[in-house]
């Protein structure tokens, strides 16, 4: 089923593909080389090595967990996904979204974090007491990570951006990776990139 | 509505309350003294100064939109209520998190940031293509932002947390204050904490 889904998925645009990327992850982890998580920061390593992404050679960035955060989002999908989002950013991507600078420039990674969503049994029955149907979710556990890396000469046939989807430290298979760019066309207009920061409250 | 919600929820606990001042923010906001925002860092200001929340004095600190990421949330009652919830933390409070210090070591301060969750059409209509009733969600717009500041001497009546609710940099009222600790009582185990910290994908 899923790699039905991948199939048909890996020609629609914008979002479409970055769930066909979250839930062909899970299909692509399965064709990932061996190896561990790499912590070691993006260099123009081999596509081929085993924990690079294919096509575009991009690594895991050491530390970007504790990057700036951009945005957040939720995607559901019937019953196939239900999903928080964080987008963090590395300081040059930070800056650029803050300044309004576009394209982004090199230098720039966007990381987007995926996590299952559950609803919080117990946060929401105390609500719930007073507001029949409050629903409050938390983060379940972790489904994979996608960068997008800014460098415009390396990646000038992909609008000046390599891309790369891991699932537990093992990036995903080619086939995955050929559905990034054509996904991201719609988005054009922002250089490729469908998030915008989240206002200051 | 919103005054008579508020007083209900002001006994409930955990998330109830959470969402109490979410919603009550909004009231909050209308008693709360003029005043821009001020982007100060957290010192123990009068809790009578304008920019300083009621009974802790905390003030927004500077530069917390470029905290670290702890997790991510979100929030829905009915057709009251629907947001998007990051929480961040300044450097003590997400060492801690990742060690497992408990109780959180003095300094600590963890921001939670509401937005509200709309639905985006267009990337929903890509996806719903191939997938009917896919729903991509993202941020619409600032609701309001807290805080939870730990030092176990000033506010040692207090589980050792001093707390604020912020609405376009204004501080919630006193009524609005004192529903924070009562509320974060069932927490009590985790150092009064109800946010865990989300794994690494």
């Amino acid at each position: 089923m899923h790699h039905a889904i991948a199939r048909i998925l890996k020609y629609c645009g914008a979002l479409a593909s970055v769930f066909a990327i979250a839930v062909c992850a899970l299909e692509g982890a399965k064709s990932a080389a061996q190896g561990g998580k790499q912590s070691q920061p993006h260099a123009g390593a081999s596509a081929n090595s085993s924990d690079a992404s294919p096509i575009y050679g991009v690594r895991i960035p050491a530390g970007y967990r504790d990057w700036k955060l951009i945005a957040v989002k939720s995607l559901k999908v019937g019953d196939k996904a239900d999903q928080l989002r964080a987008q963090l950013g590395n300081d040059i991507a930070v800056k650029a979204f803050k300044e309004g600078t576009m394209p982004f420039p090199d230098g720039s990674i966007i990381a987007a974090l995926h996590w299952t969503r559950v609803l919080s049994d117990s946060d929401s029955a105390v609500i719930a007491a007073q507001f029949p149907g409050a629903q409050s979710f938390v983060i379940g556990s972790a489904v994979n990570v996608q960068f997008m890396v800014k460098d415009s000469k390396k990646y000038a046939a992909t609008g000046g951006w390599g891309f790369a989807d891991f699932t537990k430290g093992k990036p995903g298979d080619q086939k995955l990776h050929e559905a990034c760019f054509p996904c991201h066309g719609p988005a054009k207009d922002h250089d490729f990139v469908f998030t915008h920061y989240a206002p200051t409250p």
